[in-house]
């Protein structure tokens, strides 16, 4: 009963052939080899347009790469107030930026309010050279609370973002999820919603340690090379990288390891939801849970050797969550998350 | 009526005869001067306790540097949510730190919670690793909005941050109009009430540009010197920062000034007070006045060469202005506002 | 015939199979899984002492963490000029100190001499305050041009560094490949000799991506997590680095690796010796060689297809190439690299 | 004897009496001031082209800002190898522009030869993505070591770094110092020239603390209004600092003065030259000489209360001194330096 994370879990086996595969005689380094550009060339087929690739060993490499590239230091990046790039990577775009200012916004389990964004954002220009300078707007979909934006609701933000001369990111940590969830093309979720550039991650849904930077602006993004490099980012056996990304996005993959992970949320959100004692806090249309459960039921399943993390929030989703004698979980899927542990969450849940 | 900042004014008549006095002869550059000797010996005598002093030409100098002492670049720096640091100084805290990321907290015109504080540096203690690490807190005194801290509530802050390994910065670009209106002793105001560091503020209150940095905690500060020269801020020519700094300190002038310039504010609150068509968003305890004023007299003043800012806030500040004819607006006097010029502007309110 | 580079061949078999075989159930993530904590033991036995272990995708990734572990910003790293670190990571140590000043030593073929870097290194000690602060030195071993220090001769560098206060870092891109060559232990060749950290790598020697910053010097290293996360190089699936390194490591595999790749540079430099037209610019001890040929040979090994680096090199090594009708050329071996490549390089050489 | 630098003197009685002139009634802060707007003008007339201007308290904020202009993170300044942002300003432009890499030129006593700047151009061109990218050039006028370029020098060098893409920028720390010696305009020793940006000094020569850095190249340098702020430079009352330059180019006290201390030093030279114990290191051309005394002499001048700075210089410089009984020391003369100083230090020389 691993709920851990969906990174806690291993290599789907298509892509660990494909290392294998990958393994014979010599190759460019850096990236300069074969597989590396038929990844960029597969990438734009699935997307429909010119893409251009940074390969990463992590997302949160990817994420910060995407903050320098639009984010000068003296800039401003607006991201929900409990966003991975805010919260979770030890200011990694404050990093790569060289310092600019990640100003968050107030959402509701990941998901931002084209008003409230407006609202911010009109705030931040009036003051410049005083105020760091808007740059940027990252969203995260899925989001990190398993929420998911409809098409039509990210073009209503990127356009205030366009607006107010933003760049767009999309995190796209978990954006099979989100892709199967909602049902629409890769296109349509990211440039034609007017997403400059996306953290395409794949780590967290079956590969071993790959995801990518993709930028639909078919703008140059000069010294994004030399930014890999010198982050340390540049792994010298790329067709690793690329070879795992191929086996990926291959004979759809990723959509069907995405289906099998969001599946399996959806079974244990249904039990969550059935049973007499705990409640969800979002609707759970990814692979992960937020839930509210009774302390003694938590104890008890600890107990059992159930994983999976209490969660404490910032911003305005603790409303939700707790009486004195609840606690709030986050419970994750994976495409291996074995069938049964869910069952037996469920039955020593209803104890 | 000019009352857009206290920056806008002059200097004080005898910083500016010590200017003239300190130009005789050599003296040693780079801070080797008997003046600069002289003032950390003053600064101890003002302050009843050892003080080690770093001259800086900005107060946004003293804060950054501030920063970069106590906050590493994977550190989390708590201030509150419209203070300068955060909103005004175009990121300088995350440049000296080299990308430290700063958490907002949510005032009440700039005092911060203690509760509210807790709670937020409590969340921020239980993912390390992933979140940046708690590592600084700062307030300002008197805030950016004119309100002031008793000791106790200063005491009450630094308790949680020194219990949570934090280092404390109070931000006193105002600090005299702080002292003042509290009236209290500069050390029960800053290092007995828990303070590790002061921005010494002068440059608002009659100084030509100058302010200091200053510790209480005993700690070398190795490397700090290093960043001043790297920063660009070691002045060459140091005695004559020192020098205006001497002369504000002697014979109270500094304290003189601050009574003067909350005087005017105190006068000028009072006939907004009295006035049946202005309010004040918070109690004026030094020399800045948030109201609220009728759209059709902010128009009136403006025409009549009343010059101000409207302000715009991010915070709850938000929520105490404004209705639809009304405007909130900031008005800041100095020692040399000149008296008569709150009558007239009070005089063209009234209509 | 491709001598392009170590990192363009692929994978031992032996990690291969052991990514496969790590490939089961659920693991912590981000370092805390059984593999990783195995690993960083296996190192302490290896090295004879306590280890502090940080896994990183990429040697450039080691270099620049232990940079940001001893250097601050306002610091100063002495190292060779033609050195990896300061030539070839698009300033990666300056990024993670925070623009930190590499000091250049002037080097033959990557070996330091220790009066020029005594001389260096007092110059510098002379203006605090104004000159960046001497606080790292780091040196290449195998050198980046196939040189290798003798134990003493590192010692003798080490406690130069450390009687003027530094610490001392090994870029041991190439470890294995000197460790054989020099026939001595792992702890002789660092700690021993003085060395407080240690790039061990791997990846060049049969890894697929793996290589790890290794602590001898018994101090903790705060914040070297939290910059490894924000310099997006903590991998979630850590699981699979360690996997790699403990197969690398186990039955004496890096060392058998390491002596084939030596072996094959020792052939090929010994047959350009016995050329009649080609020299060797610096002895050959591990597998690199850097030789000076004709230019009409250089066309013709190119149209047979060889593969090579011209090198065009800052440093005094330029002296010794090259007349008007010759070409400095790099030629890189590994342990995959055809025996038989080498026959057929020297058969056209020879003409 | 005071020739230890010449910002140990003070300021010149016209910048000191606009000082106090400028200190009447409210002025826009920030730089929204009449003055400032004054001197932006007026630096137009003097160098007879648009000039864009930042203020800034110190050479060092001019120099890093420059860098910061015209250098990214993963590009590279070349500049001589013993010059002020290389060896004095702890890695201000490091920092600015958030860990770019300087690479030192050989030079002799400052001066660049273009075939060396050429050479070393050249072989960072050849491995982009992982050397960092070349951006800037840097030159001093007058040197640190006192030399001077003629206009015709300047346009070599301004030349290969234009065939090379590279932005090109002069540290004018004593520029009016360089001016006079030259005897051309302040036209045809920078924009005309080649020069892109110049950092103007002017504390050096009499002023108080305020220089300027001036862009010729008609570009717009977005952000670096943001940058002052970030870096604690922008200075509140920015009218001080404008009233400063105002009267230093007004009826040419600035070149009055340089004339005043390049004479100074001219006549200390001289003395040197005849004495039949020292020896110039380099001709003297402006208002430094740097002088090989014997060891007896530098002792008994310093008895006699003689200050000056021995000197080390890293180098090759360093072999044009100094025998056994010898040291090479540092003399700089300013406006204020006592004529009769120099008769008494030649007269104790002479022994």
């Amino acid at each position: 009963m691993n709920f851990a994370s969906d990174n806690v879990w291993g290599v789907a086996e298509p892509v660990m052939a494909a290392l294998r595969d990958a393994n014979e005689g010599a190759a460019g380094a850096y990236g300069g080899d074969d597989l590396t550009r038929d990844l960029e060339v597969r990438f734009g087929e699935i997307f429909e347009c010119d893409v251009s690739m940074y390969l990463v060993p992590t997302g949160t490499a990817a994420n910060a790469l995407a903050a320098a590239a639009y984010c000068p230091p003296y800039g401003m990046l607006f991201c929900h107030d409990e966003s991975h790039i805010y919260f979770d990577e030890c200011g990694a775009s404050e990093f790569y930026t060289g310092g600019a200012k990640l100003m968050p916004i107030a959402s509701d389990g990941g998901i931002i309010d084209p008003d409230v964004f407006a609202d911010i954002v009109k705030i931040h220009m009036t003051n410049p050279g005083h105020c760091s300078t808007p740059a940027m707007f990252s969203l995260t979909q899925a989001t990190e609370f398993g929420r998911v934006y409809a098409p039509g609701q990210i073009a209503a933000l990127t356009a205030i973002a366009r607006d107010n001369g933003l760049a767009t990111h999309m995190d796209g940590a978990r954006f099979a999820n989100a892709l199967v969830s909602v049902g629409c093309s890769p296109a349509e979720m990211t440039w034609k919603a007017g997403i400059d550039a996306l953290s395409f991650g794949a780590t967290k849904n079956g590969v071993m340690g790959a995801d990518a930077l993709l930028f639909f602006d078919g703008k140059p993004h000069e010294g994004l090379a030399s930014r890999l490099m010198r982050g340390g980012l540049l792994m010298s056996k790329s067709r690793f990288l690329a070879a795992q990304l191929i086996a990926y996005l291959a004979d759809n993959l990723w959509l069907d390891l995405a289906k099998q992970a969001n599946g399996t949320a959806k079974k244990l959100a249904d039990g969550l939801s059935r049973s007499n004692c705990a409640r969800l806090v979002w609707p759970v249309s990814a692979n992960e849970i937020f839930a509210v459960l009774p302390v003694d039921r938590h104890e008890k399943l600890k107990a059992a050797g159930a994983i999976y993390h209490p969660w404490m929030t910032a911003g305005p989703s603790r409303e939700k969550a707790t009486g004195a004698d609840e606690i709030l979980v986050r419970l994750v899927t994976s495409p291996s998350t074995p069938e049964n542990s869910v069952d037996e969450f469920l039955a020593i849940l209803a104890g």
